[in-house]
């Protein structure tokens, strides 16, 4: 459980006093309750403080006057909480429900790891339709590209998947964060509990576990090659490392399938120390030879460039296929393994964070090998996949 | 050497008298020469001799008044005899010349095997240049879509990479054989041979031998998976045929790469009593598992049935993709040998005479067994895979 205190300063302040003023108020009220607090980093610092089992965040802002005169993002919250306060009389219960019902399938979240629903977006939405079962019936026929805008504002208009405006900021897209997966899987859940309702729809996600044994034994049944680089993670908030951890899983994803090793699932995790990347593959060893296309003949110069560079090669060509010249070349990497391992990976468009981490180097795994206590209910859940739904379903169904 | 005979009838002549009345005559020709002679059949039926270690084909045919009115490809040859031997006075030597250099690069013939140069294109090109070399200076700087016209006729729009409008019939590409590879070829070596000439432009091609254990070294040292399907010739000529093996081979190299299986090269030929294909891959063995793409969500009903239908599947899945559902299913194929020697080949667009064949039974061999004594040459030249010039040029350097 938490709790979000703001604290509202006068407009006029600076930026540096705000900050000096409001952390000096936030850690006294901090430390009138207990020992356990220190200052955190988002936008602005603030003071996060573990009170009676209550994580306390004590969040220094401007008291703006209006919404379109806010100065950071912090100083929208006390607009959005006096919006719903106001509003969301006889309505708390239908909010709950859906925050569990979110929680339930993995949705609920707008970090940069869930791209799911927000508190707030649960509100509004539970606000907008009249409660938590007129919404799963309106969701249930959603499709990407939804807008929904409660207070019929001039709104700018937005691309995302799912478009719900700030009653209190019409320049800003409350779902922003909600990517189209998560979205369907909301529709996806809204069609499955309006058909068949269940407390299995209420069912806090088990945290998933998987022994280094029963992994080996799994990837002897599938037949697969599975790869994991480990790395430190680098010493930014996760808004910011988890964008680039995405990148960089499919560039090198790429990186492999260019270099012929088929993929068949890759995924990425944060962790306080260290990142993972998981990567399993169809094909990971490849024979030495290659095909390699050279210019079309039409092409004179290069042509011939191509054609007396090759000439005291051993391998079949250069031969003419449609048009152009093709020659036999010997693989860069035969071994997935190897081409993980190799300083090619630094030439992948990583993100510089990753880039600069992995410069102090990484770790290639293999196999069982890939196991970590410390990426356990990671590792459980690449191989688990399934839909928010068809979990659910198979509670319900028993099987 | 081979010569042959057009015996010329009257055009009022039935087809039916013209094809007795002409075997009758080419028959008793024959045998007045030699006791090897049989009959053939291609557009006609015709007479073919072995006298005096010369093939000679003796073929009725038309005598019509001009090559517009001809009523079968075979009335056609007579006008081209004439419409050469009336010009091409002083250039007899620069057509062996061109006939011989040809040969040499492996693309004198129109058959479907060869798709390369006709006696009668190169008699023609040698006359359009005013001789070998003015063809080889011009020839190097073609690029496909050239077209000859040498008379300047009103001529028909062709689509073939070369086209040398027929003299005696403009509706005719007499290049119309020639493929997009065999042109470039061509090209290649004019250039090659206009920057460098050399004897070895005018060496014939040797045939090519490897044994049952070189094979099997090669195939070590490569690192690949080589696999031959064999099954009986069907009873047709090779202009019908060997069309069907080149979309057969191609379509069976789409059903392994559908499958996962990745083919590096593939090829085909045509012996007297069986047809031969050689797929050499860069992947013959996958694991049990593949993703199945399954329906938007969007599309409700469908997706319903997709969820419902795996819900009992002890596979991951189904989950949520892009909008879309996926499962991992099981492999039908996780060995290619065992795709090649199913039923499931006859799924495939064959080609009505070569399912006729298959439907008789295959045999699929994998590594060193792929070798027979009938197709040593092909499958030594499978290997090989060299464009024309650079077999002239790595002669010359002595490579």
């Amino acid at each position: 459980r938490d709790l979000d205190v703001f604290l509202l300063f006068d407009p006029s302040l600076s930026r540096e006093a705000l900050e000096n003023e409001g952390l000096g108020l936030a850690r006294s009220i901090a430390s009138a309750f207990t020992k356990k607090y220190g200052e955190k980093y988002a936008e602005h610092p603030y003071i996060s403080a573990l009170i009676d089992d209550v994580d306390v965040d004590l969040v220094p802002c401007y008291a703006v006057e209006s919404a379109g005169r806010i100065q950071s993002a912090v100083d929208r919250t006390p607009f959005h909480t006096r919006y719903i306060t106001e509003k969301i009389n006889g309505l708390i219960d239908d909010v709950l429900l859906l925050k569990r019902f979110t929680k339930s399938g993995g949705i609920y979240g707008s970090d940069q790891m869930t791209e799911g629903f927000s508190g707030y977006l649960c509100e509004l939405l539970v606000l907008h339709y009249g409660g938590f079962i007129p919404l799963l019936n309106a969701a249930a026929e959603w499709k990407p590209q939804m807008v929904i805008n409660h207070e019929n504002h001039d709104a700018k208009h937005f691309t995302e998947p799912l478009v719900m405006v700030d009653p209190v900021d019409p320049n800003r897209n409350v779902a922003a964060a909600v990517s189209l997966d998560q979205m369907v899987a909301f529709v996806e859940l809204a069609r499955g509990y309006t058909e068949e309702p269940s407390v299995h729809f209420f069912d806090l996600p088990a945290v998933m576990s998987i022994t280094r044994e029963e992994l080996a034994r799994l990837l002897a049944e599938r037949g697969t090659s599975l790869f994991a680089i480990t790395f430190s993670t680098p010493p930014y908030i996760e808004e910011v490392i988890v964008p680039q951890l995405k990148r960089s899983v499919s560039a090198i994803v790429e990186h492999l399938e260019r270099n012929g090793f088929v993929v068949h699932h890759a995924h990425y995790v944060m962790q306080p120390e260290h990142c993972f990347f998981l990567f399993e593959l169809l094909v990971a060893d490849l024979p030495k030879i290659r095909t390699h296309a050279g210019p079309p003949l039409w092409n004179r110069l290069n042509a011939e460039k191509f054609r007396e560079k090759h000439i005291v090669s051993h391998l079949p060509g250069p031969y003419i296929k449609n048009g152009r010249y093709e020659m036999e070349v010997f693989r860069e990497f035969t071994r997935a393994r190897d081409m993980l391992a190799s300083e090619s990976l630094l030439q992948v468009s990583l993100g510089k964070h990753v880039r600069q981490s992995l410069l102090n180097g990484w770790q290639v795994d293999e196999g069982a090998d890939c196991w970590h206590a410390e990426f356990e209910p990671f590792i459980a859940s690449f191989f688990w996949r399934g839909s928010p739904l068809i979990r659910v379903r198979r509670k319900i169904l028993d099987l």
